[in-house]
């Protein structure tokens, strides 16, 4: 079944195609009956396959020896879609031999080629990236993070339907409650974009999901589960809370490492730092996912680990397995019979 | 003289005037030598004083009975700019009574009011705000973080001026490093008002300061002294490192709490857990300045208590003492006559 079969691109981001196939071995435990087609350049691939027996019956290699370089324009990579690992893996989804694609490669050319060679979804007016965050409670899913840098009201709303769809489906929220990125919860705060975004919300079928404003400091609240904004914004707000992540992590580490009382307590206390360091780790997060097109495209960190491309091959074949296009396809349709 | 002496909205913020007096009683013993002007309810205020010998010399109370309320409409307050503790404060630094006003009131209020009553410092194209950020190895400076939804390269130009002279000045780097805020770090990347004021740095006789874009997780490397960007993304920006911090927080105090050995490791490294607690605790940073106004005007949170008050104030003194907003005239006299 196509829906069970994921399109890898082995040969993208800093530690392919090693950790790529790694974490195809934790990814394929935690989904049994997944199959993957990995593109890539064979002489590299068959050590890494050669002693996983698991994955030796469910991944099908194909070579391809050009991939898209990490600093490549994407104007260039598209002249290229036919003959690099990424453009080949997107041409599986596109060809109907794959449900969804995964590259650790350049985030640029990932969007470009896959805008080109999946087309957008009938009805949405631009693709977005969205991704999952941690908030106090649970988690949050938050798009656009990149893909736009500008966006009008309409294309807003548009990354709402398909948010409202991804937090009932993937994040399991029958009833999710929606807010548009501001810089205040009034009304009459930010810009006319947003203001207008949130007034097309309110008058649509989806307006019982439709919960205000959120600033930054709230969305880890858990009093929301989807977060709409811009691409810039909303790529500014997931560093920002990365980043500052770190920072905690840094003064941490820092602290208890300077006097012998913090030394003594981290060894007693070491489960628990341990269970904070799990808890707050950014590869249980990794993967962004292009929502908006004719195909599921799900982008790791470049510099992600086997554990890290684990979960983003996780959360492609979760949104393969639901059908979650299908699903958009319902929501877009129910909005052109009301 | 005038830049000993702050002026002070004793009526703003959720805690007032209580953390406000509470917090001058902090801030004078860090200070020596500064006097205070306090616009409020007299009524009130006598109590809070009458016990504080310290600040009954260096305390004048003007007594007002109005104030600005928490959500009440820049431009209704704007009509009480002169029956208003907030209104009356920024008076008196129009008057030359006082170098600096600090309120913990309305911010969308302070920020008319202010610009109507103080007018921007000639060559300034709109005021900012502008705030103290931690980073691994130190501090940053950050502007905007609302004052303006909107920017054009210019004002971000103009931000930068007042970033570098701030940073050089108030957080003591003689040769800062200026980065803008952006989605990525290569030349193309962002939007062209983004570009515009990366090239317009580029050509000043700043240019030495200017050190490229920042993603919103870099913000924190300590690679950089100041950071450049629209009130929308900067407003953003602050806010998603609060919350970030908040959930990291929590998530130490819930799983040291939850297990036997993490109880005791937090009962041996209860000075280390506590260090940490300060080194991440807001309050220390609170106070955002808005620059450009022929005066200096510090916004204290909102919901400040006396500790958090008292940052503010101390912010305001230390700018009023440099004779910030002169150094900021230098700066544009250099650019006019280059």
């Amino acid at each position: 079944m196509v829906n069970n079969t994921i399109a890898i691109d082995a040969m993208g981001g800093d530690n392919s195609p090693k950790s790529v196939i790694a974490g195809l071995a934790i990814s394929s435990v935690r989904n049994p009956g997944v199959e993957y087609i990995v593109y890539g350049d064979e002489k590299k691939l068959a050590p890494l396959l050669k002693n996983r027996v698991n994955l030796k019956k469910i991944v099908k290699v194909v070579h391809v020896e050009d991939w898209i370089r990490a600093n490549e324009k994407a104007s260039k990579s598209l002249r290229r879609a036919k003959t690099t690992s990424m453009g080949m893996a997107i041409e599986a989804v596109a060809n109907g031999e794959a449900g969804a694609i995964v590259s650790a490669g350049n985030s640029g050319a990932l969007l470009a080629m896959s805008i080109f060679g999946l087309r957008k979804l009938s009805g949405i007016s631009r693709p977005a990236l969205a991704a999952v965050m941690p908030t106090i409670s649970g988690e949050i899913v938050a798009l656009d993070l990149g893909a736009n840098i500008d966006c009008s009201s309409q294309n807003l709303f548009d990354f709402s339907i398909m948010g409202v769809v991804f937090a009932k489906n993937v994040l399991g929220k029958p009833n999710p409650r929606l807010a548009f990125l501001n810089v205040g919860e009034e009304e009459n705060k930010g810009n006319t974009i947003v203001q207008e975004a949130a007034s097309l919300m309110q008058n649509s079928h989806f307006s019982n999901y439709y919960a205000g404003y959120v600033e930054g400091d709230k969305i880890i609240s858990g009093d929301f589960d989807i977060v709409i904004c811009d691409g810039f914004s909303g790529n500014i707000m997931l560093k920002t809370a990365e980043g500052t992540a770190k920072l905690c992590y840094a003064y941490l580490k820092k602290i208890f490492s300077s006097s012998v009382l913090g030394k003594i307590s981290f060894a007693i206390g070491r489960s628990c730092f341990l269970g904070l360091r799990k808890k707050m780790d950014p590869r249980k997060h990794n993967g962004a996912v292009l929502l908006g097109l004719n195909g599921i495209v799900v982008k790791s960190h470049g510099g992600a680990d086997s554990i890290g491309f684990a979960h983003a091959v996780d959360l492609a074949t979760d949104m393969s397995k639901r059908n979650y296009n299908e699903l958009i396809k319902k929501e877009l349709n129910r909005i052109n019979i009301s």
